[in-house]
């Protein structure tokens, strides 16, 4: 068994534990005669499995009862739809951040549909910052904010949320609990759970009971939140696999003292892999210092040829998912939860001979 | 270790030697260094699954180059509202023939968006049979004709389908691969993966190519057809466990002699329990005869203290999911492909130690 060091950008490593764990448990559940694939969503076993679930993430985060906790299916891009489908109503405006790819995404999509305010774009200065609070131009009695709190192919990320008179909206997906976050200033929150959670083809949506009820009846009942919070997430067959991997991962982060205990593993982490290349001329992170992630770490070397050079020799060493994203070039090292300061101290002495052989 | 009997009715038993390699290879795929769950959607370990997957549903259901394949996320539910929106332009109708509880789930869903005709239900019969072809009320110039091909509630299905002008749509979700069936008459077939597939969260839709142009730009991106259909189900990340897993069950399909195999051994499963159903007063089938699905098969007791006692006795003895639905009682044995005839034994041998004891 050769396991490598997984930079992936997501999907994403998991904790090897988590996977010990499933790998055990596969041919039989808990005593219940089968895998968890095989389990009815409606027995008492897939009851505790979600149930449980949705315990870690209202403790782990401190959600209170004010919110629900849905666990729902296609990802982050499927919210891009529901979002201004539930909660923008006929002829009303959503206020949108253009921070880089993903937000771009949320917002096509939202503007297929109805009033979509960009309020700051920096698409212009190629998504290297956070705006300031003071340079949004945001809709007065908009419908809500939408940000992407961490851009996972820009390497940008809020450090402080902004104040908004309309309920925020954030797409977390590649930073959810890797950090502290007061969920009481959002209106809604969610994930894909394929970075920081568990496996693809699920999505986390933490969203305040309140905005249930604004959904038009034109919408598609599958599409409502309110179908799925009225059922706690089993209207439909959810993805069971996943919920009981995000049960296991959630499991996990408990053990290392929560997302507290993540967020001081993290900074670590990021420290130690900014102070590198920030150490050197060979490397360059084009990120302003103050919105640089925690999660998605991305820079640059002095040439597209020593770049591929880069990509190709830590492969062989067993450092893998290097390459940066195909519409921006370079490297980026995600640095989720699951990636260890092991894995972030076998990069860094990687990184050390390569620019000695090639400084 | 020990397994049970597991007659669910889905998510439901999946294959043990699927079981076995997912759990080989749960650390390690394929010489990766990482878990399938941990590859990227991008790579070329997961390009290699997918394209495998596909090929596999292609060879398997004899599927033409002028269909596309398409895996993707929330289950036939969101198939429900994907049809209507995509291929129901506006101010046309679509026809809907109400078969039972699936059925009439894809009906109120159409409903809420535009102009749906009932061609036929079997609501006050209680749904214990399909209509013949001359029943059905279909409407000139109708977009589509949607049937359920087998009902996983009341046990029904169809045996031949309907000749229609307007394209035929099946939710095959609770029979696919279990018995041969003319994809070429269909203009779109569609399948949660929870039932003879894999674990849910995924939808398998094989549609017609000249139908992916009819889908209104009002439309979500997200929820066309199309956006899928250009990207190879790669739009977004896709839920790559259950791919993978679809590729492994396809496979094992593959090895028992492909649909064709799956049909003997199918057939013969149904007839060992209706046999046994039909050879006493004591259990009654509701379904006509020419009806009765080979995947779901439902009987009643004298009474419903016995059917209690029946379940109840039947789990002692590692026979698991036998509870009907709870909207309509009774006893419901699922008997899906990775379900074998050892299971089948071992039930019929139940039920006659059962009747000896209590008829």
């Amino acid at each position: 068994m050769a396991r490598v060091h997984n930079f992936n950008a997501g999907p994403a490593a998991l904790p090897l534990p988590v996977l010990e764990k499933a790998q055990a448990e596969m041919l039989e559940f808990a005593g219940s005669g089968m895998s968890v694939m095989e389990l009815s969503h409606r027995s008492k076993d897939f009851a505790s499995i979600i149930e449980t679930a949705e315990a870690n993430v209202r403790k782990l985060m401190n959600v209170s009862d004010d919110y629900a906790v849905l666990f729902l299916q296609g990802g982050a891009s499927l919210q891009f739809a529901m979002i201004p489908l539930n909660l923008r109503r006929d002829g009303k405006t959503a206020d949108y951040v253009d921070t880089g790819s993903w937000a771009s995404k949320a917002i096509k999509e939202a503007k297929g549909t109805g009033g979509t305010n960009v309020a700051w774009s920096g698409k212009e200065e190629n998504y290297v910052r956070i705006p300031r609070e003071t340079e949004l131009k945001l809709t007065p009695g908009a419908e809500y904010v939408h940000i992407c709190s961490n851009e996972t192919i820009g390497g940008i990320r809020w450090a402080a949320f902004p104040k908004t008179e309309a309920p925020l909206i954030a797409d977390a997906s590649s930073e959810i609990m890797s950090r502290a976050i007061d969920v009481s200033r959002f209106g809604l929150i969610y994930a894909g759970a394929q970075k920081n959670l568990g496996p693809s083809g699920l999505a986390l949506v933490i969203m305040r009971k309140d905005l249930l009820d604004r959904c038009p009846e034109s919408v598609n009942i599958f599409l409502r939140y309110k179908t799925h919070a009225e059922e706690a997430s089993l209207y439909n067959t959810p993805n069971t696999w996943a919920v009981y991997v995000l049960k296991l991962v959630t499991d996990w982060v408990q053990s290392l003292g929560g997302v507290a205990g993540m967020q001081r593993i993290n900074e670590k982490k990021a420290a130690t892999l900014y102070s590198v290349i920030d150490s050197s001329g060979f490397w360059k992170c084009p990120v302003a210092k103050e919105d640089r992630s925690i999660m998605n770490v991305v820079w640059r070397l002095p040439s597209e040829e020593l770049e591929e050079a880069f990509v190709g020799e830590a492969k062989k060493a067993g450092l893998v998912g290097l390459k940066g994203h195909r519409s921006v070039g370079g490297i980026r090292a995600s640095i989720y939860n699951a990636v260890g300061q092991d894995a972030v101290d076998a990069l860094v002495s990687f990184m050390k001979d390569f620019e000695a052989k090639n400084g």
